[in-house]
């Protein structure tokens, strides 16, 4: 049975994408050797990360005052190397709370300066994206999450900022195009639209770097993974591989406007079922709803109905459709490798699903 | 060609653990998913950790009173993380220099408190492992590199210790059996003898943490990996499934008596082909011998072979036999997985070799 793969990360990657990567892992290039006991330091995994790098440059059409960094770990690892490395402690940042994800990321700030919470939807939770706050100029930055995993909403468009933007764009990287140097630093963990879980990519312009005054450990100093192109250490060859397949891939399908137009269709397919099912609603406001993630619950009326219809998508193969604990319901990721198939079958469920019950 | 993989890091895994290995990233268990597409939250990932933590407390004979955490990134993370975690600004920890990774570990750890290095063999370029040392009774730790993967050398017993034991296991790690009770704090990267680059295994004894009063971010914090069971944020899912292969192989194996019994035999055959070859010498203390990492040069003499014999090797499907630029020469690493047959055939090439030119 074809399996649908709504998990909203570690999510979907390309099937071509995992193809290659299995027998990588088997046996890389017919070398009779595994990509994952080959030297980072040998021709096979330096010309990956060239690549990677080249392809990331090229997707995104970075600007050369911009580095690309692949670290270990997750986003989570950037909510307090972010300030460590830009904020000084009488410096103040300011963060816009969108999420948990973004309240974690102003908590982990709080140890190196004055934090400063511009907006929160947190009241209402999160099911919309503030957008009238004024930045002061005096702010050493303005901390942004472009897209709210757990409460499925995103923002259209980034605000004009008198001081540099720095953006978790985790769960929504390489899903649509962006100006790159709309931003200071840009992080996002793999595990959504770029690979699979254990490294995080860095996106940093050059002048945000060397202005705080407090000792860094090497491993935690962004100018040492510039300096070191991302090899001062060894550095998790596979989940850079992976990434560097995804690349590819969305360079062979078409590039980031692609990956848009795609994502865009099939969040509008599935939020116009949503919106025309008597079953089912949405759960946060219309315009600031993520092309990423769309959340849903049942009406009130149908809340019964939940567990049948969770157990109706599992059987017919869909995984991953379970709302997070602080929202409830169902959450469909519909990330750049999902195929419009996937989220016509879901909706040809619902649809099917209401006509019995209806 | 059958290939002889001497890499010193990423290196050599078992066979049977590549072939599932990508199997897990083409389709994992038939599931018609990928093991990189699982939310790390599902039951497959779930059922992956709890075995890795199981048969590492079986496979070590590891006391309840030490946690199992696995981490992003490498060793190189831990020469911070360490002193972070368990060295107030107003005390002293003691370092063993025993080569370029001490010596890392070594500065990292100065920005946290006060540190004596106790012993070093830096003036000998690190060619013996330092024995003669008295251990201060009011120092917090004393920090080891249990196996110098440049040098080649190995500490063949640990010194009994009135302060608690912090030592980077990293390129011996499972290669022999050990007391954990020695120790305080272990920390071992993955890419030797457990699995690809991507994750390090941290062992610490439950009450070596808590008593730093210094800020510590979430994801640096010891306690926190302890609490949620590696599960505070998405960990490095491949690495840590591809280190349970691997020691579910270990296991099967026979256990860190097995692999200790074959390593040193491999070892044995090559430094006594070393010792015998007129062409070449081996670059260590006897006594210090690394059963890991063997290094070895060519004979003065003989200098102008160098590079014949190293085309040679790579003519017979040696490759990884590079000495690191600091040693010059060769180098095999002999890792757990690195068959008998491996050692063989480079001992028979290193003995024809020397007749054909002898």
């Amino acid at each position: 049975m074809k399996k649908h793969n709504f998990s909203a990360g570690p999510a979907i990657l390309p099937a071509t994408v995992l193809k290659e990567a299995g027998k990588a892992a088997a046996n890389y290039h017919g070398m009779g050797l595994s990509l994952l006991e080959l030297s980072h330091r040998g021709p096979e995994f330096m010309a990956i990360l060239e690549e990677a790098n080249a392809l990331m440059r090229e997707i995104i059409g970075l600007p050369d005052h911009y580095h690309v960094l692949w670290m270990s770990g997750g986003a989570s690892s950037q909510f307090f190397m972010a300030p460590m490395n830009l904020l000084n402690e009488d410096e103040t940042a300011l963060y816009v709370d969108t999420g948990v994800w973004a309240d974690k990321a102003i908590e982990e700030a709080k140890a190196f300066g004055n934090v400063q919470v511009l907006a929160s939807s947190k009241a209402e939770n999160y099911t919309h994206i503030p957008k009238d706050f004024k930045i002061p100029k005096t702010a050493k930055y303005l901390h942004l999450t472009s897209n709210n995993t757990i409460y499925g909403t995103q923002m259209r468009k980034f605000p004009k900022s008198p001081v540099p933007l720095v953006c978790d764009m985790s769960s929504d990287f390489l899903s649509r195009p962006f100006q790159a140097d709309q931003f200071g630093l840009i992080y996002a963990g793999a595990q959504k639209n770029l690979g699979p879980a254990g490294t995080t990519v860095v996106i940093v312009r050059e002048d945000m770097l060397g202005t705080v005054h407090r000792h860094l450990p090497s491993m935690l100093d962004y100018r040492v993974f510039a300096k070191n192109d991302s090899m001062y250490n060894t550095p998790p060859v596979f989940p850079i591989y992976v990434s560097m397949l995804t690349l590819r891939w969305i360079k062979k399908s078409g590039g980031l406007k692609a990956m848009q137009r795609k994502n865009k269709a099939k969040a509008l397919l599935l939020y116009d079922e949503i919106d025309r099912n008597p079953l089912f609603r949405g759960t946060v406001a219309a315009e600031d709803r993520s092309h990423m993630n769309i959340c849903f619950v049942m009406n009130e009326q149908y809340a019964s109905l939940e567990k049948e219809f969770s157990a109706l998508c599992i059987g017919n193969g869909m995984s991953g459709l379970k709302g997070h604990r602080s929202v409830g319901g169902f959450r469909a990721s519909t990330y750049n490798a999902l195929p419009q198939k996937s989220v016509q079958a879901l909706v040809e469920l619902m649809r099917d699903f209401a006509e019995k019950k209806g």
